[in-house]
């Protein structure tokens, strides 16, 4: 059973990078400082490098005090132990609605740096004002997948989806008041877009969406070999 | 009680167009022909004309068989007896995202324009092919209020409230399906949205954004005289 | 790229004036004040003056000695750097259902007042007393735009709605408890409402429904003169 | 066991009127006409008579056949075997907002009517035309017991509710379209009156409405006398 | 303009009671300090008492120094200045499922004191040990009006509406958790009862269930008289 | 590969005995008669008998002309080939609160029985008339599991649930109207029970109560024996 | 009157065990220290023991120093008096998905231990490893009774339903974000789920689902000898 | 204006396939035979084929009439006029849960052949019985992309989004009843799915998931070349 180490209240799962391509991160929300700092430390022994996702400053600081290596960047919340290495070729490009959506977006710039992807940012560039998104129509043409944050109406993804040729995910954030519902407007206007190949991920989940991403530009970089016997 | 006639099951409002500025419109859905027909005639007997909205079908012809002068149109299910005249200056905009809201888009045009408003019609110019709506933002900008109909995820509306300076009301259709929930899901993106100045009426409620863009071409027309004596 | 300026984590939107007939206003909630602070510098570079909505007691007192021309308004939680100058004829009127509800009353009333309008105000005439609304009968049919806010089930958008010729922009608050749902209720009761001409705005969004306002008394202002190619 | 009577597929509540003052009324929604026919002869064989609700046309049919001194109200649905009888002194009255909503008023109606109350009706009296029910101000504050029935945003209910100094139960119908949800939203705005004293029943529920007037009816024509031993 | 004074952001309400039959009483909650004392004191001046409900214990401090002849309840949070007057014969009962709920019962009980009720009080006999409640079965059918306040899923409402012939005001409360939603759940299961003759208030609304319950004890000992014009 | 059989459309699950106690159902509902025959087929050939639930007659009626020893029950809409054997001591008692929640009672009945229990039924028992279920207090006590099946508020459950040391599993049915949301008022009610030792499964799903109910009872039939080397 | 005493505020239910199979518990949230320390000193007067579940740490240190024998789990937030005693034969295993939700899972743990029941747990096998959960497939088919507490989207449920033939007894928890809703969503999906057999708690309800597996194991254990007289 | 073709009632986008990468396809629910009939002839004069999706049996027939070259699927309701060309290596693998979600499943295979990509399909493999999926392990981590299509709780998305280290697209579909609220308890529950790098379409969406899936093929056939100017 070497495939993961049982700590009792958590079972480390050191064969993640094996079967799903990129190491463990933590997600730190709802966990204790004691539960973090050991299986940080059993994943830094592993790996070298841990990333851990939504942390409150509180929790960071003494979990810094604990690995002074690491970096905590209070935007997106996320500690880092180790630095980013730069894998895959092409460009994750970032876009973000408005001010208020940048500790979403950064979630997401940061991770998918963490995961070895190139990444741009293109932020404030929200639909009320259409020409500063379209300012920029030759960039956001030429990004290989490109990652929509936005709160309110989220009528971003739309616009940017009609727009590509490249795969689209969109991020709803909890940004917004009355019937935004924290983030379920804008989650439900993503889904029903009228722009089609884009796909969805949780209200803030800026970690899944560049996750995805990361996956897709691996999977560019490694190209297609295999074939399944299924018919 | 001049103000209304009792008919036992409805009191006919011939108060309305004083109080309210138009005469009664009879509302189609769920009224049974037997109780369509003699309302229609009361109004027509004091306003010489009367419009009827959400008619079906098979009710239109028996009703045209009685009021053989009226006219039905079938797409947004409106019958007409009288017909409607140009009252008011300037232009009402009625744009439809897709192929499919026509039915509520020309339910709005042919209200506004019993109402004596001019009214240009904008139709299939939905976010994901945003070239096409920018192709007439001239048009647009020179509309006096624009009614923007679209379900979805109903996000033409910000767009176009972005391009604007005019009173811009929105209109949520039942287009749609899964997440989009009927058209409550661009109801609540219009609420939501991040353009300012846009106010948002009932899903499919064509009619409604009509009457209100016309109370406020009579306004413009009328212009401003009065004033409250409330602080 | 002159109509905006990159501040990193903002764009501002020098063409707000032109393109949507008045300038930028800052949204407070959720924005630290060192992101207000530089944007308001900006505009008030560019404008001369500016408004900030939804900006808490302890923000504003910061900003305050940053800019302590500026004043604040503790009810509708507005900060204002300027004097709202009269632009407009005839009188948006604001009402209220009740004494709990005057912080969004008073972001319409001020919002209005900022964006050149008369403003007159009718408090605390929900319809469980409807002899107190009616007193003012008059005055309310005189006004040329109504702008109700009502939290609880919002009826007084109803009863309103049909006494007047003239558009009414009804705005829900979050004002009630139990089946209220943060104003869920009075929003969807709005929405349903019986009354013609009538559109809503989000919940406690005073300030959109003053920025239709003057949408409208802009419009009714200049008059309309201008013609679409569109048929 | 004397108290009910088992027929397999139910058990007939013989006890019914001494527990709660009325005999057992048969809810025929959803119940076939071989399992009504049965029930209703064993209450006219205790009672020698009956009250069916919610009987769809095609089903009356049938029992009018088997019963034929039993009489069936198209509107409300209500199949009637034996004839009201007149027991209290007062008068409930019935109001309706608008036309489509008499299936339920004439529900609490027939159903008051037939457990022993006087009933006046007072119909399309919606708020969107307030001097309709203003006009009859003198007659609604003199009813013993209110029932408001009203689809829509319900906003008859708060202002019946603010009128009068008796009981006023309100009833949601579903009657409307979009954010009506078929009578949630009025449901929801009547639990959330701004009037005191009202209660509401579930949509479409006249009877329920008529079953707690005449309760109060009876209690009013029988007096108090007996008190409790609890503190 | 004698029925109402206007404070600016109050209108005083001093045509309440002729109107509807008990004097206005204040809601406290969202109301300022210096909102209520100035109303309160009024309502002195005319009425010689008051009562204002859902007053938080700071508020209350501050408001018995101002007034240190009212009296303050902190299970109610109801603050009352002058007695109650035992005005109705006949016997409220107040039933409440769980000790939690007690805070919403005794705003009932103490509410229906407070407008001339005698209250009798039935606490912790909640469904699930149903030989608690059936050792009171011989109260509970002799109170002439019942208020059933539950939180959980509200099941006491059904029970005790099945054994009474008088009328039951059933009061969903707050208390409970997950799919209780705050009192939604036992809302909806209460006006889904399968008791007839039972209506339903807001949750955690004893102050409206008590002022029903006392226009039925009002309209008890005043006997019915009158009668309408309506047919 | 022996554990499934692959038709393509399906794969048909032939070690779902040994690992789940039971050989596999076939749920009929949205499933083609073209689907459902082969699968039956195979299912016999292995079993020897199988159970089909939710056919509609239409479906049945062909099916029963391919399998003329099949058995079709329309109130549950059951299909069996094969008889029942009855393999388990003790009871499973079923109660229905109304005769229109037979549907739902007989699909659990049924399938307790052909899963080997020995069932008893109490119908129509709701607790508006509480006695009822009083007068069967005895048996009720003595069953081994219950399962209560209920519409309406589906108070049914918490009463059952008090009374009894033995595993209750709630179902509520889609039986009601308005606020009872097609089956998930009850539901909500269900799971917010007062009553402990309560599990409940989803709406109308008789099928599953049964299957848990058949569960406990072949566990005590068979003892408990083994233990996992888990701490 | 012996099967309670009444407190006023509660009646302690005596009569608990002997209807229910074992004594009562204390259900501690939203209870006042002053109204847990008598019912606790009643029920230890009574039973010798007693265990009082959701205990805030704040109010678990006053009672203890009242009852320094007992003992509090600040996972569970349980505080035990007295000892659990092994009473039944088998073993109930509690399965966790994650780390976090360990807080529901000790609730359930520690209660079936209180009530008799040996406890094996298996805890952080959530599915997005499966290989975790797989390992341990042995002893999971051993248990007699499994409880499967699971927030996020609670598939381990449905995987584990389908491994095994005892009952499984689903806890959906409120750990999560944004469309978990708080628990809602894997409540949601466990009611929908594709394995047989399975029931659902309320979210959160570690005790709820441990009450019914230890009346499973008691049933188990005394094994079935009585039959009731319903057919 | 060579963009896009203005038939009135649409404006047909051939800009789409150098925009979006593919050319326009129909949506064809909600759409005349009218409307659809004059749209599939430009696009076959444009591009020599054409894909319709959501066709009815009746529209279809009525197209095939006049596109006798056309074929029909009546799974998936697709309607092509030419045929699929396989423009890119590797593979996407299309799962489903169930019998019944096979409409969707066929239209995400269906569109992504359409669409150049070569597909494998495995279906009738949901978790109740989760060594049917696990027999596929090696070919399920071979493929480039997956789509998982699942009705009921959805959990068969989150089992494989933990066995792969490729791209995820979960698509829920509207097969269950009750609680499954025709799909959006899936929909929730792969949204909040504990694996991570999975994103999600719309209930039913086949199209879009197969769309977003043939533009990662795409990108991965094209590599990455470009670099946009933004930091």
């Amino acid at each position: 059973m070497e495939n993961f180490e049982d700590l009792g209240f958590s079972k480390v799962d050191y064969a993640r990078e094996e079967r799903q391509g990129f190491p463990e991160v933590i997600y730190g929300e709802g966990k204790a400082v004691e539960h973090i700092e050991p299986i940080m430390g059993k994943l830094i022994e592993r790996h070298g490098k841990v990333m851990v996702t939504r942390v409150a400053k509180e929790k960071a600081e003494i979990l810094l005090e604990r690995f002074p290596e690491a970096v905590y960047d209070s935007t997106s919340r996320i500690l880092l132990y180790g630095k980013p290495v730069l894998n895959f070729g092409g460009e994750v490009m970032v876009l973000a609605a408005g001010t208020s959506d940048l500790f979403v977006a950064e979630e997401a710039a940061i991770t998918a740096e963490w995961m070895g992807c190139k990444v741009s940012r293109l932020y404030d560039v929200g639909v009320a004002g259409i020409d500063r998104l379209l300012a920029y129509r030759d960039d956001i043409t030429k990004a290989s997948v490109l990652i929509v944050v936005a709160g309110m109406e989220g009528a971003l993804a739309s616009v940017v989806g009609g727009l590509v040729q490249r795969p689209v995910i969109a991020v709803p954030t909890s940004v917004g008041y009355g019937t935004h519902f924290e983030g379920i407007t804008p989650l439900l206007a993503m889904m029903s877009s009228c722009a089609s190949g884009m796909s969805v991920v949780n209200i803030d989940n800026g970690f899944g969406a560049a996750y995805q991403a990361a996956m897709i530009m691996k999977l560019v970089s490694e190209g297609v070999h295999h074939e399944t016997s299924v018919s």
